[in-house]
Protein backbone atom coordinates (compact mmCIF):
# COMPACT_ATOMS: atom_id res chain seq x y z
CA UNK A 1 0.00 0.00 0.00
CA UNK A 2 1.17 3.66 -0.39
CA UNK A 3 -0.01 6.22 1.84
CA UNK A 4 -0.50 10.01 1.50
CA UNK A 5 -1.22 12.93 3.73
CA UNK A 6 -3.29 15.51 1.18
CA UNK A 7 -4.39 18.77 1.04
CA UNK A 8 -7.79 19.34 -0.31
CA UNK A 9 -8.25 22.74 -2.62
CA UNK A 10 -10.85 23.25 -0.07
CA UNK A 11 -8.21 23.29 2.64
CA UNK A 12 -9.53 20.08 4.15
CA UNK A 13 -6.03 17.62 5.22
CA UNK A 14 -6.87 14.19 5.15
CA UNK A 15 -5.19 10.93 4.51
CA UNK A 16 -5.59 8.20 2.01
CA UNK A 17 -4.23 5.33 0.20
CA UNK A 18 -2.77 5.96 -3.54
CA UNK A 19 -4.44 3.99 -6.63
CA UNK A 20 -2.61 3.09 -9.60
CA UNK A 21 1.32 2.40 -9.43
CA UNK A 22 3.81 4.57 -8.05
CA UNK A 23 4.52 5.45 -11.81
CA UNK A 24 1.19 6.83 -12.59
CA UNK A 25 -0.75 7.34 -9.71
CA UNK A 26 -4.73 7.81 -10.90
CA UNK A 27 -6.45 8.76 -7.29
CA UNK A 28 -6.80 8.35 -3.69
CA UNK A 29 -9.09 6.22 -1.68
CA UNK A 30 -9.86 9.16 0.75
CA UNK A 31 -9.23 7.76 4.95
CA UNK A 32 -10.23 11.24 6.69
CA UNK A 33 -13.39 9.63 7.31
CA UNK A 34 -12.02 7.72 9.90
CA UNK A 35 -8.39 9.02 10.99
CA UNK A 36 -7.52 12.77 11.53
CA UNK A 37 -3.93 12.24 10.26
CA UNK A 38 -1.65 9.80 8.92
CA UNK A 39 0.03 9.45 12.58
CA UNK A 40 -3.35 9.03 13.89
CA UNK A 41 -3.79 5.41 11.54
CA UNK A 42 -0.94 4.26 12.49
CA UNK A 43 -1.08 5.13 15.95
CA UNK A 44 -4.66 2.84 15.75
CA UNK A 45 -3.04 -0.60 15.85
CA UNK A 46 -5.85 -1.39 13.45
CA UNK A 47 -5.61 1.31 10.82
CA UNK A 48 -3.02 -0.53 8.68
CA UNK A 49 -5.73 -3.49 8.80
CA UNK A 50 -8.36 -1.28 7.79
CA UNK A 51 -6.61 0.49 5.39
CA UNK A 52 -5.96 -2.79 3.85
CA UNK A 53 -9.55 -3.58 3.99
CA UNK A 54 -10.60 -0.47 2.04
CA UNK A 55 -7.83 -0.61 -0.93
CA UNK A 56 -9.91 -2.81 -3.58
CA UNK A 57 -12.15 0.91 -3.20
CA UNK A 58 -12.49 3.06 -6.26
CA UNK A 59 -10.73 6.31 -5.56
CA UNK A 60 -12.93 8.98 -4.25
CA UNK A 61 -10.35 12.07 -4.90
CA UNK A 62 -8.48 12.82 -8.19
CA UNK A 63 -4.82 12.67 -8.32
CA UNK A 64 -4.68 15.91 -9.63
CA UNK A 65 -6.59 17.75 -7.25
CA UNK A 66 -4.63 17.54 -4.21
CA UNK A 67 -1.29 18.79 -2.74
CA UNK A 68 0.59 16.05 -1.06
CA UNK A 69 1.82 17.20 2.45
CA UNK A 70 5.33 15.60 4.54
CA UNK A 71 3.66 11.49 4.56
CA UNK A 72 3.79 12.37 8.57
CA UNK A 73 2.91 15.72 8.89
CA UNK A 74 2.78 15.63 12.49
CA UNK A 75 5.40 13.22 14.06
CA UNK A 76 6.41 13.50 17.64
CA UNK A 77 10.02 12.73 16.13
CA UNK A 78 12.36 13.34 13.78
CA UNK A 79 15.65 11.82 13.93
CA UNK A 80 17.82 11.95 11.91
CA UNK A 81 21.27 10.04 10.80
CA UNK A 82 24.82 11.42 9.70
CA UNK A 83 27.51 10.17 8.05
CA UNK A 84 25.87 6.51 7.51
CA UNK A 85 27.11 5.49 4.30
CA UNK A 86 31.05 4.08 3.44
CA UNK A 87 30.50 6.06 0.59
CA UNK A 88 29.75 9.92 2.08
CA UNK A 89 32.29 8.96 5.21
CA UNK A 90 35.25 8.86 2.49
CA UNK A 91 34.23 11.83 1.02
CA UNK A 92 34.02 13.88 3.90
CA UNK A 93 36.77 12.47 5.32
CA UNK A 94 35.48 11.66 8.62
CA UNK A 95 35.97 8.19 10.59
CA UNK A 96 33.57 5.09 10.26
CA UNK A 97 30.93 5.84 13.41
CA UNK A 98 30.64 2.67 15.84
CA UNK A 99 27.43 4.14 16.89
CA UNK A 100 25.03 5.62 15.09
CA UNK A 101 24.67 9.49 15.03
CA UNK A 102 22.30 11.33 15.81
CA UNK A 103 20.88 14.65 15.39
CA UNK A 104 16.89 16.03 15.17
CA UNK A 105 14.82 17.94 12.66
CA UNK A 106 11.70 19.66 13.88
CA UNK A 107 8.26 18.63 11.75
CA UNK A 108 7.93 22.09 11.12
CA UNK A 109 10.86 22.49 8.82
CA UNK A 110 9.20 19.52 6.28
CA UNK A 111 7.33 20.22 2.66
CA UNK A 112 5.71 17.35 0.71
CA UNK A 113 6.22 16.20 -2.54
CA UNK A 114 6.25 19.08 -5.39
CA UNK A 115 6.16 21.92 -2.87
CA UNK A 116 8.84 24.05 -3.13
CA UNK A 117 11.71 23.56 -1.05
CA UNK A 118 12.90 27.39 0.72
CA UNK A 119 16.75 28.11 0.41
CA UNK A 120 17.28 31.02 3.45
CA UNK A 121 18.24 34.51 2.87
CA UNK A 122 21.06 34.34 5.52
CA UNK A 123 23.21 31.73 3.39
CA UNK A 124 24.00 30.89 -0.27
CA UNK A 125 25.09 26.95 0.83
CA UNK A 126 22.06 25.40 0.06
CA UNK A 127 22.56 21.64 -0.14
CA UNK A 128 20.53 18.25 -0.95
CA UNK A 129 20.90 15.03 0.80
CA UNK A 130 18.72 12.05 -0.71
CA UNK A 131 17.89 9.85 2.42
CA UNK A 132 15.72 6.69 3.06
CA UNK A 133 12.89 7.67 5.68
CA UNK A 134 11.60 4.76 7.99
CA UNK A 135 8.35 5.61 9.43
CA UNK A 136 7.35 3.33 12.92
CA UNK A 137 4.59 1.68 13.24
CA UNK A 138 4.18 1.12 16.78
CA UNK A 139 5.84 1.98 20.39
CA UNK A 140 8.69 0.87 21.06
CA UNK A 141 11.45 1.56 24.10
CA UNK A 142 14.73 -1.20 24.27
CA UNK A 143 13.59 -2.99 21.19
CA UNK A 144 16.65 -4.85 19.51
CA UNK A 145 17.63 -5.46 16.12
CA UNK A 146 15.91 -9.06 15.77
CA UNK A 147 12.70 -7.37 17.29
CA UNK A 148 12.83 -3.87 15.21
CA UNK A 149 11.34 -4.39 11.34
CA UNK A 150 7.92 -5.20 13.38
CA UNK A 151 8.01 -1.92 14.60
CA UNK A 152 8.17 0.09 11.48
CA UNK A 153 5.36 0.74 9.42
CA UNK A 154 6.66 1.53 5.86
CA UNK A 155 9.25 3.63 4.45
CA UNK A 156 9.63 6.50 2.23
CA UNK A 157 11.99 9.59 0.09
CA UNK A 158 13.42 12.24 2.65
CA UNK A 159 15.52 15.09 1.35
CA UNK A 160 17.78 16.48 4.28
CA UNK A 161 18.36 19.80 3.31
CA UNK A 162 20.82 21.56 4.93
CA UNK A 163 22.14 24.82 5.18
CA UNK A 164 26.11 23.90 5.12
CA UNK A 165 27.82 27.19 6.88
CA UNK A 166 25.44 27.06 9.70
CA UNK A 167 25.21 23.45 10.13
CA UNK A 168 29.53 24.18 10.83
CA UNK A 169 28.47 27.28 12.78
CA UNK A 170 29.61 24.81 16.04
CA UNK A 171 29.96 20.87 16.41
CA UNK A 172 26.35 20.30 16.54
CA UNK A 173 24.12 20.02 13.13
CA UNK A 174 20.93 21.11 14.94
CA UNK A 175 21.08 25.20 12.88
CA UNK A 176 21.85 24.05 9.47
CA UNK A 177 19.11 21.52 9.65
CA UNK A 178 16.12 23.15 11.27
CA UNK A 179 15.77 26.07 8.31
CA UNK A 180 12.03 26.05 6.94
CA UNK A 181 11.02 24.48 4.31
CA UNK A 182 14.48 22.65 3.89
CA UNK A 183 12.99 18.69 4.30
CA UNK A 184 10.85 17.24 2.18
CA UNK A 185 9.41 13.68 2.84
CA UNK A 186 7.28 12.04 -0.02
CA UNK A 187 5.50 11.45 -1.63
CA UNK A 188 4.21 8.15 0.52
CA UNK A 189 4.74 5.85 2.18
CA UNK A 190 5.11 2.12 1.19
CA UNK A 191 4.52 -0.43 3.58
CA UNK A 192 7.16 -2.56 4.67
CA UNK A 193 5.35 -5.85 3.16
CA UNK A 194 5.81 -4.39 -0.09
CA UNK A 195 9.69 -4.41 0.19
CA UNK A 196 10.95 -7.19 2.28
CA UNK A 197 14.49 -6.59 1.71
CA UNK A 198 14.77 -2.82 1.49
CA UNK A 199 18.86 -3.14 1.42
CA UNK A 200 18.32 -4.10 -2.16
CA UNK A 201 17.03 -1.48 -2.95
CA UNK A 202 18.84 2.07 -5.15
CA UNK A 203 18.77 5.05 -3.91
CA UNK A 204 19.22 8.12 -6.89
CA UNK A 205 19.84 11.99 -6.02
CA UNK A 206 19.19 14.19 -9.06
CA UNK A 207 19.61 17.71 -9.37
CA UNK A 208 17.82 19.45 -12.42
CA UNK A 209 17.76 16.41 -14.24
CA UNK A 210 21.68 15.37 -13.82
CA UNK A 211 22.26 12.15 -11.32
CA UNK A 212 24.07 12.92 -8.03
CA UNK A 213 24.36 10.46 -5.83
CA UNK A 214 23.50 6.91 -6.75
CA UNK A 215 23.83 4.14 -3.72
CA UNK A 216 22.14 0.75 -2.64
CA UNK A 217 21.14 0.80 0.39
CA UNK A 218 23.11 -2.15 1.27
CA UNK A 219 26.21 0.49 1.82
CA UNK A 220 24.77 1.45 5.07
CA UNK A 221 26.79 1.12 8.10
CA UNK A 222 23.75 0.80 10.59
CA UNK A 223 21.16 -0.65 8.63
CA UNK A 224 17.35 -0.24 9.31
CA UNK A 225 17.10 -2.96 12.16
CA UNK A 226 20.11 -1.48 13.72
CA UNK A 227 19.08 2.01 13.69
CA UNK A 228 15.77 1.79 15.36
CA UNK A 229 17.08 -0.38 18.13
CA UNK A 230 19.62 2.28 18.84
CA UNK A 231 17.05 5.25 18.66
CA UNK A 232 14.55 3.19 20.66
CA UNK A 233 17.53 2.89 23.05
CA UNK A 234 17.34 6.58 24.12
CA UNK A 235 13.59 7.73 23.44
CA UNK A 236 10.57 6.24 23.19
CA UNK A 237 9.24 5.66 19.40
CA UNK A 238 5.92 6.07 18.93
CA UNK A 239 3.99 5.63 15.79
CA UNK A 240 4.18 8.35 13.22
CA UNK A 241 7.92 9.23 13.97
CA UNK A 242 10.33 9.43 11.68
CA UNK A 243 14.43 7.90 11.28
CA UNK A 244 16.07 9.45 7.70
CA UNK A 245 18.90 7.36 7.78
CA UNK A 246 21.86 9.58 6.33
CA UNK A 247 23.16 10.20 2.86
CA UNK A 248 25.13 8.98 0.51
CA UNK A 249 28.62 9.87 -1.06
CA UNK A 250 28.05 13.30 -3.94
CA UNK A 251 26.44 16.12 -1.64
CA UNK A 252 26.99 19.39 -3.40
CA UNK A 253 29.52 20.14 -0.61
CA UNK A 254 32.08 17.70 -1.91
CA UNK A 255 32.05 18.68 -5.42
CA UNK A 256 34.56 21.11 -6.52
CA UNK A 257 33.41 23.30 -7.16
CA UNK A 258 30.38 23.08 -4.35
CA UNK A 259 27.24 22.37 -5.59
CA UNK A 260 24.76 24.78 -4.19
CA UNK A 261 20.72 24.36 -4.62
CA UNK A 262 19.70 27.87 -6.05
CA UNK A 263 16.16 29.81 -7.11
CA UNK A 264 14.63 27.65 -10.36
CA UNK A 265 16.44 24.48 -9.83
CA UNK A 266 14.49 21.06 -9.18
CA UNK A 267 15.58 18.06 -6.74
CA UNK A 268 15.03 14.75 -7.18
CA UNK A 269 14.88 11.58 -4.91
CA UNK A 270 13.98 8.22 -5.89
CA UNK A 271 14.00 4.81 -4.16
CA UNK A 272 13.23 1.87 -6.36
CA UNK A 273 10.72 0.46 -5.02
CA UNK A 274 8.98 3.39 -3.38
CA UNK A 275 8.98 6.15 -6.12
CA UNK A 276 10.13 10.08 -7.31
CA UNK A 277 10.45 12.90 -4.58
CA UNK A 278 10.61 15.75 -6.60
CA UNK A 279 10.54 19.48 -5.17
CA UNK A 280 11.56 22.93 -7.09
CA UNK A 281 13.51 25.43 -5.17
CA UNK A 282 13.06 28.85 -3.97
CA UNK A 283 14.41 31.84 -2.43
CA UNK A 284 13.58 33.50 0.63
CA UNK A 285 12.66 37.09 0.27
CA UNK A 286 15.62 39.92 1.20
CA UNK A 287 13.03 41.60 3.81
CA UNK A 288 11.30 38.66 5.23
CA UNK A 289 11.17 38.92 9.07
CA UNK A 290 8.91 38.41 11.92
CA UNK B 1 3.69 37.06 37.82
CA UNK B 2 4.46 33.50 38.42
CA UNK B 3 2.87 31.16 35.84
CA UNK B 4 2.65 27.47 36.03
CA UNK B 5 1.31 24.80 34.36
CA UNK B 6 0.00 21.53 37.16
CA UNK B 7 -2.34 18.54 37.29
CA UNK B 8 -5.64 18.51 39.66
CA UNK B 9 -5.67 15.69 42.29
CA UNK B 10 -8.43 14.52 39.83
CA UNK B 11 -6.35 14.63 36.39
CA UNK B 12 -7.33 17.61 35.15
CA UNK B 13 -4.50 19.17 33.62
CA UNK B 14 -4.69 22.90 34.13
CA UNK B 15 -2.51 26.50 33.98
CA UNK B 16 -2.72 29.33 36.58
CA UNK B 17 -0.89 31.88 38.59
CA UNK B 18 0.53 31.23 41.62
CA UNK B 19 0.25 33.73 44.64
CA UNK B 20 2.30 33.58 47.74
CA UNK B 21 6.15 34.35 47.09
CA UNK B 22 8.51 32.35 45.64
CA UNK B 23 10.04 30.66 48.94
CA UNK B 24 6.39 30.12 50.21
CA UNK B 25 3.97 29.70 47.73
CA UNK B 26 -0.01 29.60 48.95
CA UNK B 27 -1.95 28.92 45.78
CA UNK B 28 -3.20 28.90 42.66
CA UNK B 29 -5.55 31.16 40.61
CA UNK B 30 -6.93 28.61 38.20
CA UNK B 31 -6.61 30.25 34.32
CA UNK B 32 -7.73 26.79 32.88
CA UNK B 33 -10.94 27.99 32.31
CA UNK B 34 -10.11 29.95 29.33
CA UNK B 35 -6.46 29.01 28.29
CA UNK B 36 -5.98 24.93 27.56
CA UNK B 37 -2.40 25.32 28.46
CA UNK B 38 0.23 27.74 29.61
CA UNK B 39 1.72 27.58 25.50
CA UNK B 40 -2.26 28.81 24.34
CA UNK B 41 -2.33 31.43 26.98
CA UNK B 42 1.50 32.91 25.94
CA UNK B 43 -0.53 32.28 22.01
CA UNK B 44 -3.15 34.70 22.35
CA UNK B 45 -1.39 38.11 22.41
CA UNK B 46 -3.87 39.33 25.28
CA UNK B 47 -2.29 35.96 27.39
CA UNK B 48 -0.62 37.75 29.49
CA UNK B 49 -2.61 40.92 30.61
CA UNK B 50 -5.51 38.85 30.87
CA UNK B 51 -3.31 36.88 33.52
CA UNK B 52 -2.32 39.80 35.29
CA UNK B 53 -6.10 41.49 35.60
CA UNK B 54 -6.77 38.37 38.12
CA UNK B 55 -3.57 38.71 39.85
CA UNK B 56 -5.58 39.95 42.88
CA UNK B 57 -8.06 37.30 42.83
CA UNK B 58 -7.78 35.06 45.52
CA UNK B 59 -6.36 31.67 44.88
CA UNK B 60 -9.01 28.99 43.81
CA UNK B 61 -6.97 25.75 44.66
CA UNK B 62 -4.20 24.71 47.56
CA UNK B 63 -0.84 24.93 46.88
CA UNK B 64 -0.99 21.58 47.70
CA UNK B 65 -3.30 19.72 46.03
CA UNK B 66 -1.88 19.85 42.66
CA UNK B 67 1.42 18.17 40.98
CA UNK B 68 3.64 20.63 39.22
CA UNK B 69 3.92 20.13 35.37
CA UNK B 70 6.69 21.43 33.09
CA UNK B 71 6.61 25.01 32.92
CA UNK B 72 5.11 24.32 28.98
CA UNK B 73 3.94 20.84 28.60
CA UNK B 74 4.04 21.10 24.78
CA UNK B 75 6.01 23.69 23.35
CA UNK B 76 7.20 22.98 19.60
CA UNK B 77 11.35 23.40 20.03
CA UNK B 78 13.25 23.39 23.21
CA UNK B 79 16.41 24.48 21.65
CA UNK B 80 19.35 23.72 24.01
CA UNK B 81 23.00 25.74 23.92
CA UNK B 82 25.91 24.27 24.20
CA UNK B 83 29.35 25.64 26.44
CA UNK B 84 27.97 28.88 26.74
CA UNK B 85 29.79 30.00 30.55
CA UNK B 86 33.44 30.73 30.45
CA UNK B 87 34.12 28.29 33.59
CA UNK B 88 32.16 25.35 31.22
CA UNK B 89 34.10 26.11 28.83
CA UNK B 90 37.75 25.98 30.69
CA UNK B 91 36.35 22.58 32.40
CA UNK B 92 35.71 21.09 29.15
CA UNK B 93 39.09 22.58 27.38
CA UNK B 94 36.81 23.62 24.75
CA UNK B 95 37.59 27.12 22.45
CA UNK B 96 35.52 29.63 23.23
CA UNK B 97 33.08 29.44 20.87
CA UNK B 98 32.30 32.40 17.78
CA UNK B 99 28.71 30.69 17.22
CA UNK B 100 26.39 29.40 19.84
CA UNK B 101 26.19 25.94 19.88
CA UNK B 102 22.69 24.58 19.46
CA UNK B 103 21.50 21.32 19.89
CA UNK B 104 17.44 19.80 20.55
CA UNK B 105 15.56 17.96 23.33
CA UNK B 106 12.11 16.59 22.74
CA UNK B 107 8.90 17.44 24.73
CA UNK B 108 8.12 14.50 25.99
CA UNK B 109 11.61 13.91 27.84
CA UNK B 110 10.90 16.57 30.39
CA UNK B 111 9.19 16.77 34.22
CA UNK B 112 7.78 19.42 35.98
CA UNK B 113 9.24 20.28 39.46
CA UNK B 114 9.42 17.96 42.50
CA UNK B 115 8.98 15.13 40.31
CA UNK B 116 11.81 12.41 39.79
CA UNK B 117 13.96 12.55 37.21
CA UNK B 118 14.86 8.93 35.58
CA UNK B 119 18.63 7.76 35.52
CA UNK B 120 17.96 4.99 32.22
CA UNK B 121 19.07 1.06 33.11
CA UNK B 122 21.63 1.60 29.75
CA UNK B 123 23.76 4.08 31.74
CA UNK B 124 25.49 5.24 35.49
CA UNK B 125 26.61 8.38 33.91
CA UNK B 126 23.43 11.19 34.54
CA UNK B 127 24.94 14.18 34.94
CA UNK B 128 23.10 17.32 36.50
CA UNK B 129 22.91 20.87 34.19
CA UNK B 130 21.58 23.99 36.00
CA UNK B 131 20.61 26.25 33.32
CA UNK B 132 18.41 29.47 32.95
CA UNK B 133 15.16 28.60 30.38
CA UNK B 134 14.19 31.62 28.62
CA UNK B 135 10.24 30.86 27.10
CA UNK B 136 9.11 32.51 24.24
CA UNK B 137 6.01 35.00 23.94
CA UNK B 138 5.44 36.02 20.58
CA UNK B 139 6.54 34.82 17.15
CA UNK B 140 9.94 36.06 15.96
CA UNK B 141 11.66 35.12 12.98
CA UNK B 142 15.23 37.01 12.17
CA UNK B 143 14.75 39.63 14.97
CA UNK B 144 17.67 41.47 16.00
CA UNK B 145 19.27 41.57 19.64
CA UNK B 146 17.76 45.25 20.18
CA UNK B 147 14.36 43.54 19.08
CA UNK B 148 14.98 40.46 21.24
CA UNK B 149 13.93 40.61 24.89
CA UNK B 150 10.04 42.22 23.24
CA UNK B 151 9.58 38.82 21.83
CA UNK B 152 10.59 36.93 25.61
CA UNK B 153 7.94 35.90 28.05
CA UNK B 154 9.69 34.87 31.17
CA UNK B 155 12.21 32.78 32.29
CA UNK B 156 12.26 29.38 34.70
CA UNK B 157 14.98 26.89 35.87
CA UNK B 158 16.16 24.15 33.68
CA UNK B 159 17.59 20.79 34.73
CA UNK B 160 19.83 19.62 31.14
CA UNK B 161 19.93 16.00 32.60
CA UNK B 162 22.35 14.63 30.18
CA UNK B 163 23.51 10.54 30.25
CA UNK B 164 27.20 12.09 29.13
CA UNK B 165 28.48 8.37 27.96
CA UNK B 166 26.02 8.17 25.25
CA UNK B 167 25.67 11.81 24.47
CA UNK B 168 29.50 10.94 23.35
CA UNK B 169 28.48 7.95 21.38
CA UNK B 170 29.08 10.28 18.24
CA UNK B 171 29.68 14.20 17.85
CA UNK B 172 26.24 15.10 18.53
CA UNK B 173 24.39 15.44 21.58
CA UNK B 174 20.82 13.91 20.90
CA UNK B 175 20.56 10.73 22.31
CA UNK B 176 22.43 11.99 25.64
CA UNK B 177 19.62 14.66 25.97
CA UNK B 178 16.34 12.91 25.23
CA UNK B 179 16.39 9.99 27.60
CA UNK B 180 12.31 10.02 28.95
CA UNK B 181 12.44 11.91 32.20
CA UNK B 182 15.92 13.64 32.32
CA UNK B 183 15.07 17.41 31.76
CA UNK B 184 13.78 18.98 34.54
CA UNK B 185 11.40 22.00 33.88
CA UNK B 186 10.61 24.89 36.66
CA UNK B 187 8.80 25.43 39.23
CA UNK B 188 7.03 28.17 37.18
CA UNK B 189 7.62 31.16 34.44
CA UNK B 190 8.47 34.46 36.25
CA UNK B 191 7.53 37.77 33.87
CA UNK B 192 10.11 39.14 32.38
CA UNK B 193 8.69 42.47 34.28
CA UNK B 194 10.13 41.15 37.18
CA UNK B 195 13.79 40.69 36.44
CA UNK B 196 14.45 43.30 34.51
CA UNK B 197 18.13 42.51 34.10
CA UNK B 198 18.66 38.95 34.05
CA UNK B 199 22.28 39.26 33.85
CA UNK B 200 22.26 40.53 37.64
CA UNK B 201 20.81 37.24 38.94
CA UNK B 202 22.94 33.94 40.15
CA UNK B 203 22.60 30.67 39.34
CA UNK B 204 23.52 27.85 41.83
CA UNK B 205 23.11 23.92 41.30
CA UNK B 206 22.89 21.48 44.76
CA UNK B 207 23.44 17.51 44.75
CA UNK B 208 22.09 16.39 48.34
CA UNK B 209 22.21 19.84 49.69
CA UNK B 210 26.22 20.45 48.50
CA UNK B 211 26.64 23.04 46.23
CA UNK B 212 28.34 21.66 42.63
CA UNK B 213 27.60 25.17 40.57
CA UNK B 214 27.35 28.73 41.28
CA UNK B 215 27.76 31.28 38.62
CA UNK B 216 26.27 34.81 37.52
CA UNK B 217 24.42 34.90 34.62
CA UNK B 218 26.17 37.87 33.44
CA UNK B 219 28.93 34.91 32.94
CA UNK B 220 27.25 33.95 29.43
CA UNK B 221 29.00 34.22 26.11
CA UNK B 222 25.96 35.07 24.13
CA UNK B 223 23.79 36.40 26.15
CA UNK B 224 19.76 36.04 26.34
CA UNK B 225 18.93 38.77 23.57
CA UNK B 226 21.86 37.67 21.31
CA UNK B 227 20.69 33.85 21.80
CA UNK B 228 17.21 34.72 20.94
CA UNK B 229 18.12 36.51 17.50
CA UNK B 230 20.48 33.77 16.75
CA UNK B 231 17.59 31.50 17.49
CA UNK B 232 15.18 33.21 15.49
CA UNK B 233 17.71 33.32 12.52
CA UNK B 234 17.28 29.64 11.54
CA UNK B 235 13.79 28.49 12.81
CA UNK B 236 10.71 30.67 13.76
CA UNK B 237 10.24 30.90 17.41
CA UNK B 238 6.51 30.66 18.60
CA UNK B 239 5.12 31.17 22.14
CA UNK B 240 6.11 28.30 24.71
CA UNK B 241 9.29 27.48 22.55
CA UNK B 242 11.70 27.14 24.97
CA UNK B 243 15.38 28.22 25.09
CA UNK B 244 17.94 26.51 27.69
CA UNK B 245 21.15 28.70 27.88
CA UNK B 246 23.83 26.44 29.13
CA UNK B 247 25.18 25.14 31.74
CA UNK B 248 28.02 26.45 33.97
CA UNK B 249 31.40 24.81 35.30
CA UNK B 250 30.82 22.45 38.22
CA UNK B 251 29.43 19.45 36.19
CA UNK B 252 29.84 15.78 37.47
CA UNK B 253 31.53 14.69 34.20
CA UNK B 254 34.25 16.97 35.55
CA UNK B 255 34.74 16.21 39.13
CA UNK B 256 37.65 13.77 39.98
CA UNK B 257 36.36 11.13 40.66
CA UNK B 258 32.63 11.78 38.06
CA UNK B 259 29.73 12.87 40.10
CA UNK B 260 26.88 10.65 38.86
CA UNK B 261 23.49 11.31 39.84
CA UNK B 262 21.95 7.86 41.51
CA UNK B 263 19.04 6.72 43.00
CA UNK B 264 17.71 8.41 46.24
CA UNK B 265 19.82 11.58 45.52
CA UNK B 266 18.08 14.77 45.02
CA UNK B 267 19.13 17.78 42.96
CA UNK B 268 18.27 21.29 43.09
CA UNK B 269 18.48 24.38 40.43
CA UNK B 270 18.55 28.25 42.20
CA UNK B 271 18.33 31.18 40.09
CA UNK B 272 17.62 34.25 41.94
CA UNK B 273 14.68 35.93 41.25
CA UNK B 274 12.82 33.09 40.40
CA UNK B 275 13.07 29.91 42.47
CA UNK B 276 14.23 27.00 43.26
CA UNK B 277 13.73 23.76 41.02
CA UNK B 278 13.78 20.66 42.86
CA UNK B 279 13.75 17.11 41.69
CA UNK B 280 14.66 13.47 43.29
CA UNK B 281 16.44 10.49 41.16
CA UNK B 282 15.05 7.42 40.28
CA UNK B 283 16.29 4.39 38.16
CA UNK B 284 14.74 2.86 35.34
CA UNK B 285 13.94 -0.98 36.45
CA UNK B 286 16.49 -3.30 34.61
CA UNK B 287 13.78 -5.17 32.97
CA UNK B 288 11.83 -2.16 31.40
CA UNK B 289 11.29 -2.23 27.75
CA UNK B 290 8.16 -1.10 25.46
Amino acid sequence: MKLISYLEKSGRESCGLVTGDAAKPTGIIDLGDRYASLRALLADPSGLEYAGSRAHEQPSVAWSEVRLLPVITDPSKILCVGVNYASHIKETGRETPTKPMIFTRFAETQVGANEDMLCPKVSEQFDYEGELAVIIGKRSRYVTPEQAMQRVAGYSCYNDGSVRDWQRHSQQFAPGKNFPKTGAFGPWLVTTDELPDISAQTLKTRLNGEEVQNATLDDLIFNVPELVSYCSSFITLEPGDVIITGTTGGVGAFHKPPLWMKAGDTVEIEISGIGVLRNGIIKEPADFAI
